[in-house]
Parts: C-alpha cells; sequence; structure tokens
C-alpha cells in the first residue's frame, strides 16, 4: 500500500458526514481537519457524527483559511454545495492552500460548457498552484457519463447514447423523498417546478456535457426539460404518507444532446415510489451495439460517497489542473 | 481533435488486417508503416487485405529495425502473437526505437506477476525510452478485469468479483469454433486437452492478477482450471459441421483467485454453440452489491479490435513505463 492521503472535510453536512463515516474504516486515510460555515458545529469534534459516535480528535474549525495555514494536508473533501456559482470561492481557497480537491459539487463535473470562464480560471490556478481539481459523485461523475464513455470502449463507432435510472425514491431518505415532489398533488407539483422549488436531478446537463466531450461530439443543442411528475395510478404508502391514485409519486427528469437533428444523448432520470425494477442501463447504438444494465441500479447516497472517496486516490497522483472523471484513470474501491 | 497519430502495424496475421481495416476509416489515425515475419507478405501493399482492397501505399516489409529507422512514427501496434516469451523480443524492438506499444498480446496485459523479471525490464527500458507498452484487447484488457473494476468505483468494500461471459462460439469465425472443440468427441476432446492443443482462454490469469492487484488483494492461490468440455444435449449446426449429442459443443474455462480460504475472484468464460443467451455479467459482492450485464454479450473480435484502437490514445499520452488497463483512462470510442 502507497502512502497515507492526509484529508480536511470541508462541509460537515450530510454527505460530508457520510465521507467521514465511510473514511473512519479505511487505513489509507487520515481526516486531519475539518471545516464548516454552520458556527454552531464550530469546535464541535468531528467524530461527534459518527454513528456510533467516537472521539477523532478533530475539531471542527469555521475559519478555512486558519485551518489551512496550520494543518499540513494532501486533499480536501469538499461537500458544501452542487452549485458552481455557489462554491468557487471555496474552490480558490483549497487552490490556494495548494490543496487538491475532490469535490461532490454535481456542477463541477464538467464545468467547461455552463460556467467555461469559471472551468478555465479553475483550472489556471490550479495548474500554477501544481493541485487536481475533480468533481464527482455517483451522478454526474459515473452512471451517467463516465461508465457510459467506458462502456464505448469496445465499439468502433457510435451513434448515440442513452441512459436510464429507475429508482424507487421510497427506499430512500426522507429529505429525497420531498426534493422529488412524492404525496404533492399534480397541482402542487407543477407550482413548484414553476418557483424552481423541485428543480430534477442536479447535474443531468453536465452529464450530457461530458458524454459529448468524450465522443467529440459538436452539439447543436442541448436541453434539460421541466421534471415530469410520475402520477399514482394505485395508492402506494411511502416515507412521506399515503399518495392517493392520481397524486404524484415523484418525479422523471430528461436531458438530451442533438447533433445533425438527431437526440443522440439521451439521459432519463426516474425517482418515484412506483418503481418496482430498479435499474441503471445504458444503451450505446454502434457497431457493435451495447446494451448494459446493473440489475436493482445502484444505491445514490452510498454509490457518491464511495465514487467521491475512491477518486481520492487518482485526483491526489493525477497531473496539475481541473480534471474531469472520464479523463482520469477508473475509481477503484480503496478496500483498506 | 488533437494532431494525427502515426502508426506502424506490426503483424499483419487476422488481428492486424481488421485493425487496418478499422482503421482506414479513421481520421485521428495514419498508418505509416508495416511489418511482418511472413517473407511472402513482404513487399505487398497493406491495402491488399482491406475488404475492399485499396492502395494505402504502405509496403509491409519483413525488417522491423530497417522500417523503424526509415519512418517516423508515434506507436506500434503489435498483434504478433499472445505469449510473453515469443513476443518480448518484439516489443524490445519498438522501444529501442523510441516507439510506444499497444499489443493485443494477451499475457502483456499484466505480466507482473506470471513474468515480473520480464515485465520490470519491459518497465525499466520503457521508462528510460520515455515510451508506454501496453497490452489491451476485450479479454483480457476490459470485459473480465478493466470493466469489473470500474463497477467497484460504487462501492466502499468489495468481498468477491465474479464475471461470466457467455458466448456462442457457432457464431465465431471457424478458426475459433475449432479452439473451443466444437464437434469433437469427449475423448478426443480431452486427447486435445493433454496435448496442450485445446488450452482454453490465454489471459484468463492475467485477468485474475489484474483484479486482485487493483484491489490491492494479496492472493494465497491462484489457478486456471483444464477446460471443461460443452457436451451437447441435443443435435446442433455449426460451422464445424454437425455436432452429435454427447460430442463437445465447446468449452468452459474456469480460473479463480483464493484470499483467507474463499474464491474471491471467480472468472468463468463459456464458448460453446449450446449458449442460446450470449452475456457477460458481473457480480460484485460487498456494500453495495453490483450486479451488472452486457445483454447479448461483446462481439469478441469486433470487440478486441475496437479496445486496442482506443486505447491508443491514452498510450501516447500517459507517462513512460509499462501500463496496465486500468491504471489508465478509459479507452473511449475514438470516432473520428
Amino acid at each position: 500500500m502507497a502512502g497515507k492521503i492526509n484529508l480536511i472535510i470541508y462541509g460537515c453536512g450530510v454527505m460530508g458526514r457520510r465521507i467521514v463515516q465511510a473514511l473512519s474504516s479505511k487505513d489509507r486515510f487520515e481526516i486531519v481537519g475539518a471545516v464548516d460555515v454552520d458556527e454552531e458545529l464550530a469546535g464541535k469534534d468531528l467524530g461527534n457524527f459518527l454513528d456510533p459516535p467516537k472521539k477523532l480528535g478533530v475539531k471542527i474549525e469555521h475559519d478555512a483559511d486558519k485551518l489551512f495555514s496550520e494543518v499540513k494536508a494532501d486533499a480536501v473533501v469538499l461537500t458544501t454545495t452542487s452549485y458552481l456559482e455557489n462554491i468557487h470561492p471555496q474552490i480558490f481557497q483549497c487552490i490556494e492552500a495548494g490543496l487538491n480537491v475532490i469535490s461532490t459539487s454535481e456542477e463541477l463535473s464538467f464545468p467547461w460548457k455552463r460556467s467555461p470562464d469559471r472551468a478555465k480560471k479553475i483550472d489556471d490556478l490550479a495548474k500554477e498552484k501544481g493541485v487536481t481539481v475533480v468533481g464527482t459523485g455517483i451522478n454526474p461523475g459515473f452512471l451517467m457519463d463516465t461508465l457510459p464513455l467506458v462502456l464505448t470502449g469496445p465499439c468502433l463507432k457510435v451513434d448515440s447514447v442513452r441512459v436510464v435510472r429507475m429508482m424507487n425514491s421510497a427506499q430512500r431518505r426522507i429529505p429525497f423523498q420531498k426534493k422529488v415532489g412524492t404525496g404533492l398533488t399534480r397541482d402542487e407539483f407543477e407550482e413548484k417546478i414553476e418557483k424552481k422549488i423541485i428543480t430534477g436531478h442536479v447535474g443531468l446537463l453536465e452529464s450530457v456535457y461530458m458524454i459529448a466531450d468524450g465522443l467529440g461530439w459538436e452539439l447543436e443543442e442541448v436541453r434539460e426539460l421541466p421534471p415530469e411528475p410520475a402520477i399514482a395510478d394505485r395508492e402506494l404508502t411511502t416515507g412521506m404518507g399515503t399518495v392517493k391514485v392520481g397524486d404524484v409519486m415523484g418525479l422523471v427528469s430528461v436531458a438530451f444532446g442533438k447533433k445533425n437533428g438527431e437526440k443522440v444523448i439521451n439521459l432519463e432520470f426516474n425517482a418515484h415510489a412506483g418503481v418496482k425494477d430498479e435499474y441503471d442501463e445504458i444503451y450505446i447504438q454502434g457497431e457493435p451495439d451495447i446494451h448494459e444494465k446493473i440489475l436493482g441500479g445502484v444505491h445514490g447516497d452510498i454509490g457518491t460517497v464511495a465514487v467521491t472517496i475512491n477518486t481520492i486516490v487518482n485526483a491526489v497522483q493525477a497531473s496539475p489542473g481541473l480534471k474531469i472523471t472520464k479523463d482520469l484513470p477508473p475509481a477503484v474501491v480503496v478496500t483498506q
């Protein structure tokens, strides 16, 4: 086994805590610091949030710059927010401190099309400071972009890529069930779509762009459709209570990319309580066709924690700059 | 698109010709030379072996050193033989000439365990000369090693990996049908196993070792079992003629790796005319379990040609040394 990797946890919310939980059983990593913007967490031991709690000897700091100046680390695991607009100052902060960054920010997974200026600034500064920055997770980062690209490896040509995720939201945590509109009436759902309270799945566009970039395709149109409600045709019991016939079980999000008038990239994300058969499916039309399926699907929360952790080794070893998961060696499970 | 990659084709047999056929439609690559040990091919235009034939303006040479001294290229596509014992002088020849090597040699895919001295020599010289050497193909190289490792990305832990390929050999070329014993009696099959005329699938052991290396596992036992005949329970029509009930339809090859007394890596390669439902399946036991399936399977010949071609870009861009496919960025289809 190569040497230990010293980590700072930036963001001690749900995802950060799950990552800490998973890291705590792995010898390869050492958590040497933690920071959160929430002042109420300041001074608490990070181990308070383990299950069961145990003393880790790592106090949560409020001031990232102060922490970075005091503690020597190899990389930061950054889980504060999905959106580049909000997270980019924190990314710069880490880079300036000479720290590699592995983040669950969906928009960081492929920022070159939607935020080219920010992407370039991150890439330039990372190269200047000799560190790697990468955004990853189960999706974007793996199931709907990197994995489909991996599966084009045995193809001589590819005409189109379609990915379908079928997820039973009733088996996920309550905030997720709420996020997909479980139990709402159709009108309430439409209103939340209009007010952008329900936004669908962050990162679908990034996955479309990442696939197109991997295939060297110039797309003439890339679009994410407003999420559609999945309507119950039978009464369902969920963590959000009973969903009546005609009410919302969850949602379906679709994004696509067009080339020569054809939808050559199609991504469909189904997350509702009516899904009986969970799976993640990839159809590649080409020479040869590839039809791949993960039966039972991949649990999103565990998957994001795992992909993030398993990307750390590659990120630390990669050449400097803003990296896209498809351009790094595969994130293989770190078993120890 | 980045710049053209100039290639020398080393080995103009079945696989070499298929690779040339596929390369001929891609702008990214330029074939600038070809070499074969067969004197009868010397002086012929490589384009004679295209379907339909066309003049490529590339004469097949007999003397590799002479060709290397006369022609400037970025990489060699080496398809002469499966076995490291036979191919290693050619690999050294390419490295000495400062050429990157992408080879379909199964034993080159992971030579560190079965031929550690040769692996080290190749790695050392490649680093000295600043070139990359990589062995790949559909299997080993993709379906039974790199892809299973990619699929551990969403796992927090992995207890075991099982891969099953189900291939209908009756749909493959005649030499392959012959190689798996199609139409033999059981006695004839056993005799050919004993005389090592039928050897099963070259590279299964390399796949076991590659998976173990990717997972950081030390195996206490690694073994490939002698291929078992698949016996016809009904009369079958194949390219080798009619297979009678009780005769051999093809074979099943199995290799495994043990850790703590358990078979933690299991690879099973089924190639016989009785396979109705073709697929390539991966079972990962861990947290979470991953159960993946490529429905219809991946055609082995097309797959090897494609994986080899799609690995060229990575090999040319990689840092010097002997590389294992799992440690390179994914081989994504080169579409142009």
